[in-house]
């Protein structure tokens, strides 16, 4: 499983994304989930991925060759506009779906893969994609100002009651990896490093790029004060009156 | 969708069930996900429900059947033990799937049912069984001493924190709404009224049996007090020291 958070703000985005990889209980691993394509100043994408990682790693690797000038119609750096470069990123998963579909078909293995793609090209605005797995794609907006992927339910509550599209930058990364330490206390299998991206509009480069460790200092910090704030919580609210 | 949680404590029993169902989001309504079967001082038995509502229901006519003596081998008011009722109710679950599971498989419609199953015959322990859709179950224990069947995510993560077989009815009772409140929350089709029942251990009776209307004031306030103490734990988590 993984789990992987995009979030959309006025300043804007927060991206994360953790990077365990597990295929049955003994075959766990690390993998890195975000990948970012940069032209400082005139286009930042970042890709965030969940799923088969064949078919994730399948899409980066096809992604790299088009910046690379090896493979037509995928060049991320070429693009006109942000809408242009998700339709680029659905290509690059039709594409694997092409190669790898009809054999995983016969095995009865599902085509699963899931994107998160945010950024900005000069003179357009931010924005932020869900790409599915046919590579059609949804886009956020200050009604629904995030998306998540992967195991998304356990660090879903934090987002919706504390992110609009108004929040600052550096508060909404708290609230992301808040939302990841939910996720990661309920199920083994989301782990870090935790990859964490801040982009700050119409810079059009990375803001701040980290990756945060299990034993990084903030992030035990955040799991404290959140896991005592949680149940000081639940002691301050009173009990029902009733008798039994 | 559906939610159910069972608590298991040194003190008893804590149930409680949701009251939506829906086949799609046009087809919403309300039937009653907990049924207690009570022989006062002799035995008791709380059995919650989640899955497809043919299946449970039918479960549950079989089992009313047995008690009023229309039906052999399915009588929870005759069983010696907790063990034995448990595979009463399983019992109940294979007459159904015997039933409707041929057709069902035509209809490429999963045999979906789940149940939690706690109650105390005189003389025995205080037990909680899951119950699967193939009649086997498992049981709680101090390490796990809960089950949730339906939208089970949204809602584990205050009862990890909080329950454990020490803590108090009243106070587990709370925590279950609380887990409530998050997945209504999260979920639109987990709904009110809540079904709420406390057993004290060795009462062989109802300790205390509610239905909690969306409007109930204590439910409310549980929201609003929840809900406020999120976002001042989360003011109170200090922002990453980034510069960006």
């Amino acid at each position: 499983m993984s789990y992987c958070v995009g979030i959309l703000l006025d300043q804007g985005l927060v991206m994360a994304s953790d990077s365990r990889t597990s295929a049955g209980v003994d075959r766990v691993a690390t993998f890195q989930k975000m990948f970012v394509y940069e032209d400082p100043g005139e286009r930042l994408f970042v890709v965030l991925t969940a799923g088969n990682l064949s078919i994730t790693q399948s899409v980066i690797s096809i992604l790299n060759d088009g910046v690379e000038g090896k493979r037509d119609r995928v060049n991320l750096l070429a693009v006109p506009s942000m809408y242009e470069a998700a339709r680029t990123v659905g290509r690059a998963l039709r594409e694997v779906y092409n190669d790898d579909g009809p054999a995983l078909k016969q095995h009865d293995i599902e085509f699963n893969a899931s994107i998160i793609f945010g950024g900005q090209v000069k003179g357009g605005r931010v924005r932020l994609f869900q790409i599915y797995a046919p590579g059609n794609f949804i886009e956020a907006s200050p009604d629904t100002p995030y998306f998540q992927i992967g195991e998304v339910k356990y660090g879903k509550p934090v987002i919706d009651r504390i992110i609009t599209p108004k929040t600052g930058l550096i508060e909404a990364a708290k609230c992301a990896l808040i939302s990841f330490d939910s996720t990661m206390r309920s199920n083994v299998s989301v782990g870090p490093p935790i990859d964490l991206l801040i982009y700050k509009r119409d810079t059009q480069r990375i803001g701040l790029q980290v990756r945060l460790e299990e034993t990084d200092p903030y992030l035990r910090n955040v799991r404290n004060l959140w896991s005592e704030g949680l149940v000081r919580t639940f002691t301050s609210v009173p009990d029902p009156e009733w008798k039994i």
